[in-house]
């Protein structure tokens, strides 16, 4: 059975409009992915007409799916035009998937000014797109763009539009606030107007320039709309459209309606988070429920009360989102952290004292371990004294020319007991030739390395106002059999800290993997 | 005659408690000034009793302000403890302010539970102490702290400590949501209830762990409240303050009410960004009305309309709010994006066909001109013939070497007619050694160079699943004179991108100071 309230993800269309934001066609199919997991029942996976990327999206999507429907997005057809000639129809039925979004004015200064239209020609647009893919067995979702201002203009007119998408047989009409400045209580007003026309489940889309695109989305959910359009993370262009992190947490916990994967809603802060790191934009850490200080106590007069009860100072708990409670000014948060990650450690034990002191003194060098889970447990193991030293680097070189053409080339010296290695790699960027040359010294040693596949690799420039002296965070991830590695590397020399993050992923491969030297009988020695 | 609502600001006190933020004695001043010429009614400074700090602040705070009143924070008295040897009331007495703002538990379980009083003793304790203050003179605020949870558990001793506080003088009785979990409806239902009880004026203070704190407080206001409580930028404890740089513009342009000196919410922007700049935080982007992509337009359809009839995609003018409207240039957009920007060319020439034709292949190629308008500009009057080639590169050479420590150096050899100058640079990373020896290359051709001043550095991985091959977009941003520069370089070598991005801000810089070369006679050659 379906929820009561449905859950319209749009960050893969609408959420790129924000600035700063460009999703390649693996970024958005990874989303897409994550989407389905947490039990979203609609993915707008963009314009099918639009450019070649979305092409190739919709090409894969389907395959990652399992519950979510993938559907396509655009406008009605062009004035003037039949609708099986026109062309923006005729590619969202290639795109092949089982939903289609169509968006059209429904106010009065949109269709004739904006579009120069006659009101009965933007109505036959309307009516006659809908039922062209409607024919086709498609689920059509229209989008009514502008209501809630075109409402304001010509009540009757805007109403009107909703009739058209109703004859025309739409599944779903969606009231927009396209521009994002309609209060709550007119959204309830305008929700019951278009509920006295049309018998078509509504839906609401709602964007954020008057700061109220989640009590909008509410607002209309209580007047009446069954399902909720919006982006992980508010992402979308001006202020952003409405935050399905925000929303979906306030519909369960607060509202207690069903929607999405509910099991699910209880990682929610993980969604959030990779969400924006494929996006690579920096997560907001006042963000309700999921932002990094969402439940975050400063020393004082709260931080004894929520010790004793919670409740005192949180309107919900910390695991109901995937998160935890954080207490600055206080040792509690880092060991808790830890011992939850690491249950095998003596809590008591002086180990662990030291580890929160490291794991600090890392942190204010620009470390964050949240992302890197190998760094994290190689730090971690490496101070138990359980990682081996596997090799150690003497010296490395990178250098980039560029005379005529650029090229990019490396050596390491590696040594292991008695031997040494020396290679050199060439490369695209100096990071590639680091890493081929470390590949090539290697894998003479450790044959196993040859299965480590770097996947994945991101820069975050901390503190950018040194220019270009700014501290640099370089983060990695591969894969290896079936485990993903994920490392971490800092330093104001970008080089260095590739080079850093690289080394941790060896060396978490080398030990994960109980890798012993395949080229001489040299005893490994502890790493601490 | 007094505005209709009143608004008072905790940014000094509520504020503070975000973390990250500590402001010195003279940033509080700084701030209070600024309030006071924006009209706000109350600025409650900090807690007299709680540190030094406040204490000078409140020594001259009255000194900052002409029509703002100055109100000074603390709890009620102890239990057991008589009102005029209580330390916290002598310490806000001696802050000589003419306000007070007292905080009083108004929810059965956090008198009982938390603070372990009878339910007797916590209303002896408000209004005793709100009538001690009262009888000093001060105008008495009253916080009625956990108001609308308290109203869940146990809505008629909720009421009974609002009789309490007006029973014992309040001017003011203010309703909190202090975890910030309530929704609209449930204010609005609280305040009705509040109003039935008591005559004193009402005020909200919201939260916004659940989003809504903007919503809830402008609810509060339709529910008969006529003082708004909040913090610039909405900073705050956990998820933050209800946002006065939002609600203010709602309640003046949406709901027609009188707030705040209305002249000067035409600067609202300006006093959202100073306030950031003296927290050192980053300013949201996305924030409704003062972010830096409120009125940024992306999408192409939007564009098109917005250069006609701006209200078709903005809720209000930017000008009302002291901003003004941006428009992107993306790979969604195209011509009429291009046209906005560069109005002098002509729209059907051939160079507007050929400049789309290249901004589309740069796109492709992973460059991004939204934040970049000064590599945008360089294009497009480059391809015009406008710009002359300053200089050419001969050759650079970068390299970093770690042997016991890493090192970075960069060689570059620069062309300018019959001369050639050969500099090396060292640096923290091979970017900044670069950096250091174009700069020292070219400031003994160009001195003007010597004015660019590098002030952030960006990089982005394109694609990142090709690992370190991966293509890399660097962002630059300098200041020259009064301007800023924001340039962009695109490669799958990090240091190539980095180059390319400086080579593009020098250039730009040469190119709007019209520069010649100090040292020669050599004739510039234009760039087409």
């Amino acid at each position: 059975m379906s929820n009561p309230i449905q859950l319209y993800d749009t960050t893969l269309r609408d959420g790129t409009q924000r600035r700063g934001i460009s999703l390649s066609v693996e970024d958005k199919l990874q989303i897409t992915k994550l989407l389905d997991e947490f039990g979203f029942d609609y993915i707008e996976g963009g314009w099918p007409a639009s450019n070649p990327k979305d092409t190739a999206f919709f090409k894969s999507a389907g395959r990652y799916v399992k519950h979510a429907k993938i559907t396509a997005f655009g406008s009605t057809r062009r004035r003037g035009v039949f609708v099986d000639s026109d062309v923006n129809l005729r590619a969202i039925l290639d795109a092949e998937c089982p939903a289609a979004t169509l968006f059209g004015k429904s106010s009065v200064f949109q269709a004739t000014k904006i579009l120069g239209l006659s009101l009965e020609e933007n109505l036959a647009m309307v009516e006659e797109s809908v039922q062209f893919l409607r024919n086709h067995g498609l689920e059509v979702i229209f989008d009514a763009e502008h209501f809630f201002d075109g409402c304001q203009e010509d009540l009757s007119y805007a109403l009107d539009v909703l009739k058209a998408a109703e004859n025309g047989g739409a599944d779903w009409i969606v009231l927009c606030d396209t521009n994002g400045g309609s209060l709550p209580d007119q959204v309830r007003e305008f929700v019951g107007q278009a509920r006295n026309v049309v018998t078509v489940p509504l839906g609401i889309h709602a964007h954020n320039d008057g700061g109220l695109a989640v009590a909008n989305s509410l607002a209309a959910v209580q007047a009446g709309v069954s399902m909720v359009q919006g982006t992980i993370n508010g992402y979308g262009e001006r202020c952003g459209n409405a935050n399905l992190c925000t929303i979906w947490p306030n519909l369960v916990y607060k509202m207690k309606l069903s929607a999405g994967n509910e099991a699910m809603l209880r990682e929610l802060t993980r969604l959030s988070r990779t969400v924006a790191e494929i996006a690579n934009l920096i997560p907001d850490d006042s963000a309700p429920f999921v932002g990094d200080n969402a439940f975050t106590h400063k020393a004082g007069v709260h931080v004894g009360a929520v010790r004793k009860y919670p409740e005192a100072y949180e309107h919900i708990r910390p695991e109901q989102v995937g998160q935890t409670r954080r207490i600055l000014v206080s040792e509690l948060a880092g060991r808790s952290n830890l011992l939850y990650h690491f249950q095998n450690l003596d809590a008591s034990s002086e180990t662990v004292k030291e580890l929160v002191q490291t794991v600090k003194r890392m942190e204010a060098r620009g470390y964050q371990y949240e992302d890197a889970p190998s760094s994290m447990k190689l730090l971690v193991e490496r101070s138990l004294g359980h990682v081996p030293v596997y090799f150690d680097v003497d010296r490395f070189h990178a250098s980039v020319t560029h005379d005529q053409r650029t090229i990019a080339e490396a050596t390491v010296r590696i040594v292991v007991g008695e031997d040494h290695f020396v290679e050199v790699g060439e490369g695209d960027g100096p990071v590639h030739a680091l890493d081929a040359a470390l590949r090539r010294a290697l894998t003479q040693i450790y044959p196993v390395i040859e299965g480590l596949r770097l996947k994945d690799y991101k820069v975050r420039v901390l503190d950018g106002r040194d220019g270009t002296r700014a501290l640099v965070r370089v983060w990695i991830r591969s894969e290896f059999r079936d485990e993903t590695v994920q490392t971490v590397g800092v330093s104001r020399n970008i080089l260095e800290a590739s080079w850093l993050a690289l080394l941790d992923s060896v060396n978490y491969v080398l030990w994960i993997s109980h890798a012993v030297p395949a080229i001489n009988e040299h005893q490994l020695r502890p790493s601490k």
